[in-house]
This record gives C-alpha cells, structure tokens and sequence, in this order.
C-alpha cells in the first residue's frame, strides 16, 4: 500500500449518546462510536477528538493514538480526559491527525427494548 | 484550523416525516434531524434551507444561524417559518451557507414500539 | 443556483427487497427507494435506473422522470417495465441521467414486527 | 458506459459481527456485508479484503471474483480463508481491486428480537 489511506481532518455533524439503555452492558448500552482505520504500513496515528456543542465552548482534544494497520473503535461515552460527554445533549466532532485515516461514525441506541442502528462515513478533506 | 470544514451547497434526498410515534417526547417522536456543524473559529454560518417536494413548487428558505464552532441539530419537524412540513409526505432538501459547513441527515422512526435509525452524511460541493 | 446539484451517475451497491413485512401497507412494507433530487431551476431530468444481479445479465433500463425543482422518491418494488424486481435476491444498481441530480438509497426492513431502516448517500461521479 | 465507476481502493472503518442472533437463518443471523458492484462491461473484478483488528496483526488477504456487470454481497461471517473472522470482535476493512469498483457497507444487527440495521457507502480513493 503506498501511503496511508484517508484524509488528516474529518467531521461528524451528528452526535447524541441516549440518555437510556436496554439490554446487558457493555455491548448493548446506548453509544456512539468513532471508528478510525489507520492503514499505514509502519506510521502510528496521532489522532485529536475535538467535540463541538449547540451551547457551550467545545471540549477536547480527546487524544486517541491508533498503531499502524489498527483499528480503534472509540465510544465517546467513554472518553473522560479533559471531560466526559454529557448524554442527552447534540454535538458534532471534529478528528484531526498527523497522518492520513479513515473514519466512520455510528451510533446503538438501546433506548426502547430493540436496539436501533445507524452509521455514516465521516466527511474527510485535508 | 485553516479555514471551516465543508461545504457552501449541500442536498438531502431522502426527507419523511413519519405520521405516528410511539414514546415520550419529544425524544422519541418521529423525526428527521439536518445536523449542521460550522468548524469556524470566528464566523457565524447563516444558513439556509430549502425543501424540495415530489409534486409542489418548493418551500423555504428556512433561515439558521450556526455560531462559530458550534453546530445546530435542526429538525424538519420544528420548522415552521415560512410554513410547517408536512408529515407523510416525500420530499428532499438543499442547505446553503454563506461560509463552509458540514451537513449531515439523520432520521428517527418511531411507528412501530421500537425506534428505528438511518442516517448518511449529506452530498456537499461548491 | 448557478447549475444543478450533483452528478450525471450515481451507483448504489446495496440492494435487497425483503421478502416478509409486517404492518399497514403502503408505508410499512419492506421496501427499497432510490432518492432522486433534481435542483435544476428549468430543466427535466431524464433518469435510467439499471438493476444489477449476482448471478444473471441486468435489468432495465427503468425510465424516471424528475421535474426542476422536484424530488422523486422511487420504491424498487414498484418498478415494474421492463420487468420487476424480485424480492429476497442481492442486487445493486446504477443511476445514470442527462443533467447531474442527487441520488440517495433507503431500505425499510419491517420483517421482524419492529421495522429497521438503513441509508446511504449514493456513489456519484461524472 | 465508458469506463467502470468506482475507485480501486476502499475502506471501512466500522466492522463489528453481533454474537447473537434471532430468527431465520441465514437472512435474519447478524451480519456484516460488504457489498461490492463492478459496472465494467467486459472485464473481471479481483478483489482482495483485508480484515484490520484493534490488537493483532490484519487478516486475508480473502480473494473475491465480480464478473463484469454483477455484484456480489460477501458476507463478513462467511469469509474462511486463510481464517474466519471472530465473531463479538471490532475490525475494519480494506478493500483492493484491478479495475474500479464500487463498495458499500452494511450490518443487520438481530440480536434483540427485533433486527436493526446500518448502511454506508465505502471511503474511496485510488
């Protein structure tokens, strides 16, 4: 593969983590989730989360590092350093890295007893 | 970051507003969200939305303004300036901002007991 | 809006009319829908849907038309000339029109008594 | 139609094969497809699936055929050579071919008793 599939910057516009859940944990809990391919041969990926409100300054960066031909698949519920998410509130993201990757956003949401899905690719440009 | 991630023109063609919905809301109420985000350090986005129908003359545009490093979750259900969409009914959308935004759709269907989920980022150029 | 919005061809990948549906027909049946949005302010789109199998030469060309200004929402189970598409098989379809449109893909999936939905913007170029 | 459409490289950051399942096999078991459509009019598509995982080395390559105008849904949970995918496990995937192509993405996710799914279209790049 001659260099690293993607683009450096990518934008999610949707982003709600529900506020409710049904099912066991951890698979079945209501979350988003960023997945980022790093398809470098031998670079790792230095990547910043930045998430963005309806009304308030934005939080971040969230630093994330993907090795070379890994995946990273990251929940923002999980994300806590510098803050966590809320739940039940709109944000956008921004993911930014030093070299090139692939990202795609989705989203379980277990709040009524089936679970619903869905998923986009990000909108990258360099 | 340089200048705003995006886009100046975007287009949704998928648009319904489900009749029914099942759950408390208005978190579960069927519905269909346009996410905007404006990466912008310093310059609001002003936006404007029409929508496009399968057999009348379009209606808009809708105006939304997006402050700097902000994003908006817009849904077609609470538009109502110049006039309300209609529910059960097709139609498409295109988003027009005076700077670079990202866009991206969302819809919530909550007919049946248990919600469903679609989303897909929208189709942007310049 | 300087010229139309989109691309002259479009391709969809995914494609699959569930066999089973369950609910109020017309709105709660499985189905499939190629979303096609022409922005043009004067001129019709002239739209070919061609359906492509795994296992057998393609199908159509399906005629649509898309006035200026107007959106067509076309459900494959409809499709009907030159020949119909048959539910429970993998297919996938190319979108080709005189003048560039937007084209997105939808299914609803009601099989099971809770209806799943899914889309993707098309693959577009010119 | 003057030259395949596509790309020769994709990816797909998202990949995930639910554990459980319920209803019917094989339509309603939860899985992941990759769905790949080659338009070329005359030539064969040799696609090569790379499988990219949090914390060990890729799997495949997993070699697919798409004759000229056909399409073919390759389910991840069917792929087993060299190895099968592990099931409950986050991965991402690569996607390589001789000629353009077009990919797409999906998952029906059936392990509530009501199925959810997910669609996006591939990145693509050459």
């Amino acid at each position: 593969m001659p260099q690293p599939m993607g683009h450096r910057r990518w934008a999610i516009a949707e982003g709600y983590i529900p506020e409710e859940s049904t099912g066991p944990e951890p698979e079945m809990l209501s979350h988003e989730t960023v997945c980022i391919l790093n398809t470098s041969d031998d670079e790792e990926a230095k990547v910043e989360i930045t998430v963005i409100f309806d009304d308030r300054d934005p939080a971040g960066p969230y630093e994330v590092t993907v090795p070379p031909q890994r995946t990273r698949h990251v929940r923002f519920n999980d994300l806590e350093d510098p803050e966590p998410i809320p739940v039940g509130t709109d944000y956008a993201s921004v993911i930014e890295a030093n070299i090139p990757v692939v990202v795609q956003h989705s989203r379980l949401d277990s709040r009524q007893s089936e679970n619903a899905l869905m998923s986009a690719m990000a909108f990258g440009e360099d």
